[in-house]
């Protein structure tokens, strides 16, 4: 036994008690003849106190940061109490050390505030993960993994493990492939999404199905995204929207309860896909806030000011209370409108000064009572200041609603200490892709439209008005889950791939275990799935997944700790029958 | 809402309650004007009755097997109660009912005595879970990982989820590769166990790992083996041997006592590798019966006959009991042992028969004294058989203890429901392997030598000799799980892999993380990793694991349901900058 009792456990109780602890130095401290070491491990820091005779070996055995000791000695009290941990009424008398490993000088200071750069950080990540800040993150991982497990199992839910190596089905993101020697010249798939899979479950009859699982997507990566991933993935069967929504609705307070101790009596407000486009510009509002975008075109247009006459939308936002903003704000507003990533030319303000006048950057086209307009319908008062944006409608609408979000930042509505849920649902079935020039699925191939819009399924061109019983759960701004309920008959499914474009054949050859499965008693059925990493961070207050994984990669799909992807042996290549392009 | 209640949960007490049930229709039973059909889903099995108005329905919607049914109705007490089912008091009186999907005639029956081949239920393998003894075991499979879980979540291990996309390194068996598309020409590994990033984690100071995990290993497939296998993978900080064997000990008695009801009051029984293969011929004894190996060869040699005194071993059994065995049946076990599996040339037999007297096939060149030596060496008493294989000593003991369960298994000593575990330990540190004409590692390259024996890691004549710190757990002749004590100083680990043949540049390109973590304080740390799908197959009474997972693939790596692995589309292979060889 290497040690009696963890760092985290000695009180004034065990008081006089013979203990042997193991640890890591924290902190070493001379104090004449007397040292001081500051013992840490996963429970706790406990302090030793080392007297004259160790000290001499001290000085034969330098102890440094991070070494691996093992003490035994006495429990006693503390003449210094230290009240701001558990331990720090006691220290340990120590009789005996033994140096179980030595440390060099990390490259960077154990601590909250590191003076690590990110890249060093990742690169001797398991020093990174001594930091008490990375270790709480991880803890709270695996607390809510076991919180969700629980309200699962309580839920009749079944943990069934699906597999890693499948079928690649170019539908959606790109594939991570795996060559199989075995079978040469062909390839496995890693999933995206258990997507089928638990599918196929429901038509085995398992009925209520969960997995906490690695998901992989070969995508170029934008910040904080992870070549893989982990979802919360379920599925039930002989349910509709409304046993979904309630289902898991009832775990996300369950987890809040457990984890943060937050208690959601009311039920998640629902916004439909359409109200969160028009009133957010996207489809993730955060709610934490008002600010609602307004559509200003019919007041602006016919003034003779061409940008609003010539947009196809004209959007404002209200900013309570900010009509005192100066020239230099407004300048520094616009110029952040303007940057590459929000594409704007410009943006019009009109103040709503407190003694009740208007003033805006669009004076000459507009008089007091056309400014006041603009007020009214913003819902306005005296001392608000109204943003507008004006241009193409999509982009319009997706700079007002990053505006609006900077907003909310600015004014400190975006408190990271307050959760507001949401559900967002009615999402439109398809989504039609410029680039590709044909109809895709807004969610993925499986899901259903609404059953009283089947009939639309047979016009190509009534496509884009199809709406399907699908549903993302938002978190402050945060899309944390989506799903819908799915397709379960096979000619509706071969209708559905045929609407993407699908040949009978292609259909056939990617996808026919599932339509195969159609024809032998398919129920009807739907899921969900969280992002757990993202669900993770935010209940940890953090914008960052990668804190969140013990693990990560870097932006370029790397990881810098293992030196992984690497080039391998070309016996590899050889048994593999792969040969490499320059 | 489809359904109110469950096909499993009615019973009396929701006698004239009105009801909606769905699920699968399981028979339908016509009797004149009335219709019962068993509607079946994950819960259990309800009967229900369709009486005349309904039936002429029936004749226009025909039902079949598995058609998915929705029904309202009253609960009824039934007239002809079935005691072999939890709803058999009770039948569904239908007053409505709506067929929810059809289905073809499944292409075999879904009962436990299915009549449908193996290649047929992979193909169609969602109409194979649909029978009860593929749901039982998923159903356990379910049960163990969170009996498990709740064990180390008691015990205060953290599950944390380590990466899929690692770095290769061609030691042990051939790793799955991933072509990385960012990082043109380089390769991801899918993990063969996550070893060394468990390791990491003790380094890192987080004490008590696990994780539930898939692992991958790409090998020409034996029977009953999977590329993607789970493993219950766990490390601990601070401990030796004993800790770790008490630990899992005790999760294996609590997932016991959970899943099947057995308690074991004593403690495993442990054995050396050396005993172990001394006395079984194996490092993975099935200690439901005795039958020990003893070897003969000082008795057998020099008494003229060439087999003997020619052979590296001679090795008997004592097969209690058996001494009436015909010559047929002793000409069917020396065909048994001649089989190209077992590659033995013969098998000689001693009959120590019920009357005193001795009868061999060997009598030519022993007589009854000499016979009676081997009896008395094999402890054989009259009545019993003594069966003797001779010849070079690895294959003969290979075979000895290959015929020593045969015999077992037609002796009917080696019963399902009896559980005997046992802890192998002490298993040698090197293995040498003729082929590669060098040092491998037995357990894995980070597995620690015995303390007491590290001096011997300097003279490769002495690497034979070295012991390790490893230890298999093992249940019915079945390894269920190994590990060791590892390796956490860097100048050891280096000799390490310096004594597999790895140059210093080799071990630096390959491991270079884990070397670097063990310079800052690596703790002493030791670890286990169960094989689930085995671990739950002997739970569940079956020799085959496939049975327990899901989706498996077949013998050639395949997963027929799927048709995996197939070919990909130029595009993705021109992405990945790759081109196939013929």
């Amino acid at each position: 036994m290497y040690r009696s009792h963890t760092c985290g456990e000695l009180r004034m109780e065990h008081a006089s008690q013979p203990v042997t602890l193991a640890g890591w130095v924290q902190t070493v401290r001379k104090f004449g003849s007397i040292t001081f070491i500051d013992l840490r491990d996963r429970y706790g820091i406990t302090q030793l106190l080392l007297g004259e005779s160790l000290n001499a070996q001290l000085d034969n055995q330098p102890l440094g940061r991070e070494f691996v000791l093992q003490v035994k000695g006495t429990v006693t009290e503390r003449t210094n109490k230290n009240p701001n941990i558990p331990t720090g009424d006691v220290e340990i008398t120590v009789s005996e050390f033994t140096i179980l490993n030595s440390s060099k000088t990390p490259p960077f200071t154990i601590q909250d505030d590191t003076d690590g750069g990110d890249e060093l950080r990742m690169k001797y990540r398991y020093l990174d993960l001594r930091r008490n800040l990375v270790k709480q993150n991880l803890t709270l991982r695996y607390r809510v993994n076991r919180s969700v497990r629980n309200f699962l199992d309580s839920r009749g839910f079944m943990d069934i493990e699906t597999p890693y190596l499948i079928k690649s089905t170019p539908e959606g993101a790109r594939d991570f492939v795996v060559p199989s020697r075995m079978n040469p010249n062909q390839f496995y798939a890693l999933p995206q999404s258990p997507q089928t899979f638990k599918q196929l479950l429901m038509v085995s009859g398992y009925d209520r199905y969960y997995q906490i699982v690695k998901c992989f997507r070969d995508e170029d990566l934008r910040a904080d995204r992870q070549p893989e991933f982990t979802q919360i993935d379920c599925e039930m069967s002989f349910v509709d929207q409304e046993d979904i929504l309630t289902t898991f609705e009832a775990m996300t307070k369950h987890v809040f309860q457990e984890i943060k101790g937050i208690t959601f009596n009311e039920a998640f407000p629902r916004m439909t896909w359409e109200d969160a486009m028009k009133y957010y510009g996207n489809d993730k509002p955060d709610i934490r806030f008002e600010m609602k975008l307004v559509d200003l075109g019919e007041t602006a247009r016919g003034n003779g000011f061409k940008i609003f006459d010539e947009a196809e939308l004209v959007v404002g936002i209200n900013a309570a209370g900010c009509s005192e903003y100066t020239r230099k704000q407004l300048d520094e507003l616009t110029e952040w409108v303007k940057r590459p990533q929000i594409g704007m030319t410009g943006l019009i303000y009109v103040k709503y000064n407190t003694d009740g006048s208007l003033k805006s950057s669009v004076d000459k086209f507009f008089n007091e009572e056309g400014l006041k307009l603009f007020a009214q319908q913003c819902n306005a008062n005296p001392g608000d200041l109204i943003l507008i944006l004006a241009g193409k409608e999509e982009r319009t609408r997706k700079a007002m609603s990053e505006l609006r979000l900077e907003m909310g930042e600015r004014l400190g509505y975006r408190n990271k200490d307050v959760y507001k849920p949401l559900w967002v649902i009615d999402f439109p079935l398809f989504e039609y892709a410029e680039e590709e020039n044909r109809w895709v699925a807004r969610h993925h191939p499986f899901t259903a439209p609404k059953p009283e819009q089947l009939h639309l399924m047979d016009t190509p061109s009534e496509y884009g008005k199809i709406k399907a019983n699908a549903y993302d759960i938002v978190l402050n701004g945060t899309e944390i889950g989506g799903g819908s309920i799915r397709i379960f008959q096979k000619d509706l499914q071969e209708k559905m791939f045929s609407a993407l474009g699908m040949s009978k054949e292609e259909a056939q050859h990617k996808f026919g275990f599932l339509l195969g499965a159609f024809e032998y008693g398919a129920p009807p059925h739907g899921g969900i799935a969280f992002g757990f990493d993202r669900f993770c961070s935010l209940l940890g207050g953090s914008e960052t997944i990668r804190d969140f994984i013990a693990f990560p990669k870097n932006n370029s799909g790397r990881d810098v700790m293992l030196d992984a992807p690497s080039e391998i042996d070309q016996v590899q290549l050889d048994e593999l029958k792969l040969s490499l392009l320059k």
